[in-house]
């Protein structure tokens, strides 16, 4: 038999912690009521991150606790934070999550296997805060990687015509949906998404750009990189909207080219700012540590 | 007559700003103490960052708020501050300080001017929280770039002997202590601080130390890289310490070199590295961003 | 009266090299045939780079030899390498140089100074290949400046209307052209260079342009970025062409930013990346190291 | 059965190759005979690199020619070369190697799997020119890895006491030797090589260091970053030599770190850079890019 090169330690940290996350239209005293809050409760703080939007006017924040200090669950935290927030608007955004939950991902493929082998590497060694419940692959490459690791890999090819293809998306829904995930991963995976799924899944999929957004949208951006003569080429971690390739952006990088590398140098290289790009912006989407307004983020990385 | 290069904005930021700067052991309560605090006297927070180091079990904050929405100045401030931790024991440090205050240093030099050049450039294009109010040469060879910027330049030769020596940097110590500088920069100043004076201006005196420590300590770093044969040189800027080149270090960065460079084509490169490093952290020091602990440092960039 | 901080040194390397650059179709043969030339004249070569571009098929060196191992002067040497490649016909593109003759620059520029004092201050400091001829700026804040280490200074003011501007470039192009120049060095100057200056300065005209190309063309890029929520802001230097922002880059370079950044944080901290990549690029095209074909380069660094 | 993650495209060029490399002192002349050389066996040049090294009067080449424009093959060539430099005294290195004939590899591993899950990942996706010939651990934790790729996996265990442990090297080196490797990738083997293993595979053991070398040489090395505060982690690509990291570098990078960082988080952060540095390093080597001298190496890369 088969033994499954993922261990059970999931990667969720030794220190298990509650995160608060919060975003809501800036006002003198917001700090202050967070903080009484987490004082009365007997909160032991071990990260605090604030941001105030001199533009939008917005605030945000990010607190960990130690969930071994606090004598109670999530669930009452829930509960007494929704009471804290019940009279500031329809605005508000928060959450509180509880890092003993591992958190769970679908990763979806076609047949470049270096950003699902570098994302399961990093979940067998027990060093990523994710389960990867299924994997969706619209080719059978990466078949063997995903049996390899013990995970359920769906099969759904994609026509070429607008029919077919819509009834693929929606074999990917159900897969995906089945599972709740927390995050949609389109590791290279080269199919655009369609509107009402961005939607849907709307701060939850994740896709990596082969380019420097937003230089070299659309297709072949190595190509387009290898014409313009640039001498850095670049990746980009971003939520997945409708408008293609301007969502949001979580995390960036580059690496240095010349005039010695060809389209495809550019390419092979270019795989290595990819998967770490990707496994970068995933973790701090996964670590609660992203927050979305209009076009742009927060990251208290 | 000479027009200096100088302008009289001496990059104080647009809003003016108090920063509250704290380290004590650390606590339950103490961030909620301080929020209810700061939101008791009516202030608006703009910038606020924490640290909770878990080896050490100390605290440190930075928190900057903006001076037009309080009704009161720096000195009320800090004695309303003074009250707040009067029992908090006797490690507590603490500052409160005023961003329309600008932050005075002294800069002593060698002969070589990249680094002075550079820090002069920013102060004059009013990009830079500083204002130089000596410049230290044991060369005369920097003279006149202190006076093309209208800035005192006083010439201290160092002679071989100890003696001598002992007595220069006496002399050094007068006209520094006359300024009673919030920063004694050592760009590439080629003489090490007796360890009276280390002690004197301990966590004001900054050095630019070109390489990339703990690698390549003492004399001739580039030489002893070179002869390594490593693939990347690199500046360290620290807080001048007893301990040769191990003070705390407050930035360091690095730059790709190749078989292909001499010490000396190592050494001109490096410059770019020196001057970059040392900038940004004495712009950190002087915008109270830097909190030391032992022998490490809190940045809050 | 005012010493200049130019030194007499002007970067000229400490040995005495003759440069041979040479772009032509590619054949069999070509390195042996140059590497014979060079053999046969008792040539001493210290640096040898070769490119061989698969997608258009063209072939280029550079190769550095020691002056002071020939018994011939530059001019002699020009003679036999006409001769040499003579018959290769109307494409091939060739040059020899002489470290000993500095290569001279005109630097255009307006109000923000980083640049030009960058850039002077490895001048002063004899660590740049470059002598600067004149200064050209539409505003007098930078005259000071030139003053100081003693560079003339023109000042030609930029009307806003079409017909006051096209004359006002009459006037640079006046200015530049009397002297010659090796680089046109458009150091931050905020005006867009017409056509026929473009044509007539080709492959000397150097912009130094504040975005990653080809992100952010146009106007105000900081701003743009901001607005994009990019994680990275660049820089890019590129030979000015008719098609602005568009002509063939030399090199790019990026700093992090985060969502802290405001769109002048951005400005700021970009004028870092603005004056290092000019001084490597420019630095590059001053030793010939640079040589263009189509909309992109080959860079012997 | 299980499918092997290993397809059977091994990563060889498209382009079939020769590659000619030589190190000698240096005289005039080299570069023509060399050319000549070339020009005269009909060899289309594709890459050609050269190196001449001021304070040793070393020269160093790697000429890379398209096998297929040629009318003998490599056993050919390399007789032809032997004639060529057969007088050129005993000091001269060369070889001539054909990219179709894949390089092969040993990989040594103790228990952290990232960089093994790199290399791997790479060979399957045929993106490195590379076959494992087999894996050795002294645990058995990467096993299922090996088996998941198909790759013979050898369990050595090595006891604590030195005679233990000497037999264990000796089992290692057996199943080493078989294989003839091109290199023995110490890819975090957690073991110090003994002296003889060390000068048997010279110039062939590479091994991935987990700091930016010099600095933090020997054990642990993150809790001793962590301990002196820098601001930069790294890791070094050297071949592995009698004295312990101090072996020739081949290549370097680096991570920024700040306070936040506890020594666990940088060694989580570090195999980033240690699977990076490795990859690159290993991949130069077998690519015939990496010529040692002294205690330095040059790098066609």
């Amino acid at each position: 038999m088969t033994r499954s090169l993922l261990t059970t330690n999931n990667g969720i940290p030794a220190q298990r912690q509650y995160i608060f996350s919060l975003g809501c239209p800036d006002r003198t005293g917001i700090v202050s009521t967070l903080s009484t809050f987490l004082a009365d409760i007997g909160a032991w703080i071990t990260e605090a991150d604030f941001f105030s939007d001199p533009e939008t006017g917005w605030f945000f924040t990010r607190q960990a606790v130690r969930a071994d200090e606090l004598d109670m669950g999530v669930d009452e935290l829930r509960e007494k934070f929704a009471e804290l927030v019940a009279d500031w608007g329809p605005e508000v955004r928060w959450k509180v999550t509880d890092t003993a939950v591992a958190k769970r991902a679908v990763i979806l493929v076609t047949r470049e296997g270096h950003c699902l082998q570098d994302l399961l590497g990093r979940v067998a060694q027990s060093d990523y805060p994710m389960e990867v419940a299924a994997i969706v692959g619209n080719h059978r490459d990466l078949e063997p990687l995903a049996q390899a690791y013990g995970i359920p890999f769906h099969h759904v090819p994609f026509p070429k015509d607008a029919v077919g293809k819509r009834k693929a998306f929606d074999q990917v829904a159900e897969i995906v949906d089945a599972e709740n995930p927390d995050a949609i991963v389109l590791a290279r995976f080269m199919q655009i998404l369609p509107p009402d799924l961005c939607e849907k899944w709307e701060g939850r999929a994740i896709n990596i750009h082969h380019s420097f957004l937003p230089s070299f949208m659309g297709a072949r951006p190595y190509l387009q990189a290898y014409r313009r003569g640039v001498k850095l080429i670049g990746a980009t971690c971003h939520y997945a909207t409708q408008d293609l390739d301007d969502g949001p952006i979580i995390e960036q990088d580059v690496i240095r080219v010349s005039h010695k590398y060809t389209a495809r140098d550019m390419q092979r290289q270019g795989r290595d700012a990819e998967k770490q790009v990707l496994a970068r912006g995933l973790r701090w989407h996964l670590e609660d540590r992203v927050q979305v307004y209009g076009n742009r983020t927060v990251v208290f990385s």
